[in-house]
């Protein structure tokens, strides 16, 4: 049997996919919200960790990751369920150490296929996210402009981020330019919007 | 029987969705994403439709309400999943004339229960949203100045915004004072993202 730990922060829509897995007669399925998965990892130990990008907050992956790591769990075998337009999200799954990738798009067949291979330790990638993972590898920001722009998306002034990242004003400036130009953006308030869409935000 | 049409963009979650209403004796039904939810009401006819306010880009469910009322389906009965902490989804839906308001945390039960009420036209809403109805009542800005935030949320200043929609820059100034002081906010990439947290946005 396959032991699935299945994590969504909406209960509805984690019961909906509970009924899909439930079907398959070789897994057993528990479930969680965010805020109770990381205690759940200590609970039920599972084979698979399966769970969806949508409205994930920042190091919540991270987070997971390291919990099932030190509940032993083989490693850390995770099924993201992902949007094929939000490379950034993608991006951070893998960085986070997920080893299969569900488009959110697929058919119920698809994700039983996924947890059965990502239980047994394969990679799993679905072929209409591979666009999304060539424009994950692009991204263009370096983690400090990263850095930058999540402390600008959060409403502060440049001397707030100078503050906040312990940086001088004017290099804040330099670092903002140089994000409003890779990302392509009209402006600050752009580039914010262009990767928060993209999900590198 | 109770004809469902339930509407969501994410193909695994809508089969997640269908498979809980398939387990109600007394309800059939079908489904689809947003962009074939407009021909699905006119194959489909359906008492209840069922949508996901996540994710929903700014018109569709009006353009959802219109369908439903051409095809005849007993005005526009419409039952909606809620996230408890953004009010602006929650009004929008209500201006657009839903019925029903479930929260997206709920049970499958109380999903089933949602759609039976809203079949016999009865208004429907999970209690966890009242204080979301609440807030979403006390929305602060003016739908012009919503109108202003929109377009300068899409990453325009000062000068395309007025060019956008008529008006001097002065004006468009004055607009994001007001909205800049009624949202709370610090600056206007605050207000934008106070907004978009609200789901007034």
């Amino acid at each position: 049997m396959i032991r699935v730990l299945l994590v969504h922060d909406a209960g509805l829509l984690r019961s909906g996919l509970e009924a899909l897995v439930s079907k398959a007669h070789d897994m057993t399925i528990e479930t969680a919200g965010w805020s109770r998965s990381l205690p759940a990892t200590r609970t039920t130990p599972a084979d698979v960790c399966v769970m969806d990008t949508e409205g994930l907050r920042d190091s919540a992956l991270d987070e997971l990751a390291a919990a099932l790591r030190r509940a032993g769990a083989k490693g850390s075998r995770m099924l993201a369920l992902a949007d094929a337009d939000r490379p950034g999200a993608l991006r951070r799954a893998l960085d986070a150490g997920v080893l299969g990738f569900l488009d959110r798009n697929a058919t119920p067949d698809r994700l039983l296929t996924g947890i059965r291979n990502v239980a047994q330790g394969k990679r799993f990638v679905d072929e209409s996210l591979a666009l999304a993972f060539l424009r994950a590898s692009e991204m263009p920001l370096t983690a400090r402009e990263l850095a930058v722009l999540k402390v600008a998306a959060e409403g502060a002034g440049i001397d707030e981020i100078a503050r906040d990242l312990s940086l001088s004003g004017g290099t804040v400036r330099n670092y903002m330019a140089a994000i409003t130009r890779k990302t392509g953006a009209r402006n600050r308030v752009d580039a914010i919007r262009i990767s928060q869409r993209a999900g590198w935000l």
